[in-house]
């Protein structure tokens, strides 16, 4: 089949074999095929979709177009969490270290912040000294020996997706179930790892805004690792505050810190456990869900956690001592305290918008070679639900920058719905994705013996 | 509107306005879009098709992308035919100097060859001398001079359409309405034209294999012609076999002069005159559609029209003597008969293959720098409701590649279908298309005192 072919056949509604995907993205990438004929299939699947036959052999050509990593001299089970991306989504720095304590093996490959949404390297790299450039070699070693590794994507791994998605980026082709899927699977099935668990928000601050869409994407990740024999399971959990109270990359640490330290923050460490509850399960350092859960209390209670944090840092160059004494780090120029304008109920955020905010203070990119801001950020003081009385605080704006001052502040207050009467407790984790389909989810016993 | 944000929008089933049209494909032809972008568009205009008004703007963009020639200083209402393409369609050849002979000025700019449709332009160029490539001056010079002149499309016409059409060939995004009605009215209202009379081909031999398909393009293109203030009609024909019985471009040119010498064939005649007397009828030398078919009747018994295309010949350039005595033609290298292998009535012809036939026995082009080689074709003896005896001469094909005669012999064969059955007669002018909308078609004067 020749180039023009295979578009027609997608845009025919046709199912692409494993050949006719591999001939044409191999084509892509060793530059035969151009990027307009790309751009036309991409544009094709985003109209028809794909099967789920295509979405696994999708993944599986875009894996191979690249170095796949090779861990199975390491013993354990190597499992890695990936979320899609939020607000204030500081999972990763405590759940990563908690799992690797308790004896499961994490060979985490982070990304950059995207559009509103943070990224867990730039957190990283806010760690002065840390390093994520390591090298495949560099990565095999430290997994090896701590037990952790945490880098960015090399260019050894899936270039078919960093092209595609450039790609997609420029012809409106990136909402597309089958395309976000064999992208995420592609490099996250490039790590090594033998087990994996999605973290598929939903809501104003994720990139989907519905249950309905974001459930068709947990499915077509988990039956995509899956078909390609990873143990795959799923959550689709709430984006529509921002998590935590700290938004921006220094800040973010911090409270990642003061969570590993043991003070928890309610809405965070729920997420944080269950989804490292399930990694610890996964890997076979517990017998349950639950069980994995009270293996990660127990990882933080003990210390063990912040201590194995502290050891990939310095491991990955990284300096310790500033999580220990955060109040080294450099100050932001401006602290400025946002206050309500009324009396009532938080009843919502615009959680994008406080994303967005976020990056105009300096903590994110708008353009690829922006430099980011560390110390730049947001503090909120108050989640959904709670009361709030007119000039009580609403939060903090951290900056560099004096001429965005006002503007952030008026913002910042026109982000924070305050109504009349209590919404309802929001639930924070909607549904448990496996193979078998979307559940509800329950945790009973996630809280017991917790102040909460 | 970033491009990216324009493909959004008709991704998402948006109406584009004139001035995002405007600044996409302006921005294109400028190289300041990529192709890739183009092609994104083009893909998302084939699953969301485009209203009216955008049709309409889409025109109108890749008109005024290069010269709209001006001859509102020529006298009379300038008229031409557009035919989608089809297998024999030599209707141009007979019909643009019998309407010029009726006084209404042709200013005629056609095409190549296509897939496995002839084009007007190969077979005028297969008379010794005929030059299809005059400049616009010369266009202008030869119409004014003699009411006819027959070019091809110049770089200077409608330079988007040719980017564009080259694109979607390549991303598979021919087939879409808009974008055939666009690419064919801009290059139409680019001549100068006041009127156009549209023969939409339907069937197995055309390129919109139903009535559906080929009304709907109809429409689109009467719509887009009637917005930009040129009175636009036109006719669903069939193409259920060849018109006619020659295909190849000399023998078609034979075929034409027959014709214009008065020796009708019947079902290219009638075609032939309803378009030329619509011509007429748009050209005001006519009172009604009727009367302007009894013009082109009168235009061809005294002799006008073919005096008229021998003149318009002589001056392009061509030698107007082998129209004269057909037999001064090189012949071909092998002339072959393919005779019946059953009994029967002919029910059927595989339209478009008899098409890729004749371009395999060298008639046409498989790449875009072959040489054509006019003598070769096909002519067949049979058409659709015909009497057949098993052994009695079904056609005869003319080429010079020895290679290729068996196979073409046995290909023949096989394209005929033949039954035991009379088909019902075959209606060949099946519509009218105006303004209003899609009518049938009825023209009971039209033979009259002809013997049909």
């Amino acid at each position: 089949m020749t180039p023009v072919e295979v578009i027609r056949k997608k845009r025919d509604g046709g199912t692409l074999t494993r050949e006719e995907m591999h001939a044409f993205i191999s084509g892509y990438v060793a530059n035969e095929i151009p990027d307009y004929q790309m751009a036309a299939l991409l544009m094709a699947v985003y109209f028809n979709g794909m099967t789920a036959d295509e979405r696994a052999a999708l993944t599986d050509v875009m894996l191979h177009s690249g170095v796949v990593v090779d861990l199975s001299h390491i013993p354990g089970v190597k499992v890695d969490k990936h979320s899609t991306g939020g607000v204030g989504d500081k999972v990763s720095l405590i759940l990563a270290p908690m799992v690797a304590a308790c004896g499961v093996p994490v060979p985490m490959i982070s990304g950059r912040g995207l559009g509103h949404t943070g990224g867990t390297l730039d957190k990283l790299e806010a760690i002065p000294g840390f390093r994520t450039d390591l090298s495949i070699e560099e990565y095999k070693r430290v997994i090896a020996e701590t037990g952790l590794v945490l880098i960015g994507q090399t260019k050894e791994i899936a270039p078919a997706d960093k092209r595609m998605y450039a790609l997609r980026d420029v012809t409106a082709t990136v909402e597309s179930i089958p395309l976000i899927a064999g992208s995420i699977m592609s490099k996250k099935l490039a790590e090594g790892i033998d087990a994996l668990v999605l973290d598929i928000k939903t809501g104003n601050g994720a990139f989907m805004h519905t249950f309905e869409d974001s459930a068709a994407l947990a499915e077509a990740l988990v039956s995509i690792g899956t078909s390609m024999g990873k143990r795959t399971v799923g959550y689709i959990t709430d984006m529509n505050q921002p998590l935590g109270y700290m938004i921006g990359n220094w800040l973010e640490v911090v409270e990642s810190v003061e969570c590993l330290k043991g003070r928890a923050v309610a809405d965070l460490m729920e997420v944080t456990y269950v989804l490292g509850g399930t990694m610890v399960w996964l890997g076979k350092r517990a017998a349950s869900i639950d069980e994995g859960i009270e293996r990660c209390k127990e990882a933080i209670a003990s210390g063990k956690a912040f201590e194995k944090f502290c050891e990939v840092v310095a491991r990955q160059g990284g300096d310790p001592s500033y999580l220990e004494h955060p109040q080294r780090y450099p100050r932001p120029r401006h602290v400025v305290e946002v206050r309500s304008t009324a009396s009532g109920y938080v009843t919502g955020y615009a959680t994008m918008q406080i994303g967005l905010l976020a990056i105009a203070l300096g903590a994110g990119r708008t353009k690829v070679d922006d430099i980011i801001d560390p110390k730049a950020g947001i503090i909120i003081t108050k989640k959904i639900g709670d009361r709030v009385e007119r000039d009580e605080l609403l939060g903090t704006i951290a900056t560099d920058r004096g001429d965005v001052l006002d503007r952030a502040r008026a913002a910042m207050q026109s982000f924070v719905a305050v109504g009349e009467t209590t919404p309802s407790r929001q639930q924070l984790v909607h549904a448990f994705v496996d193979e078998t389909g979307v559940k509800p989810w329950t945790t009973p016993s996630l809280w017991k013996g917790m102040n909460r």
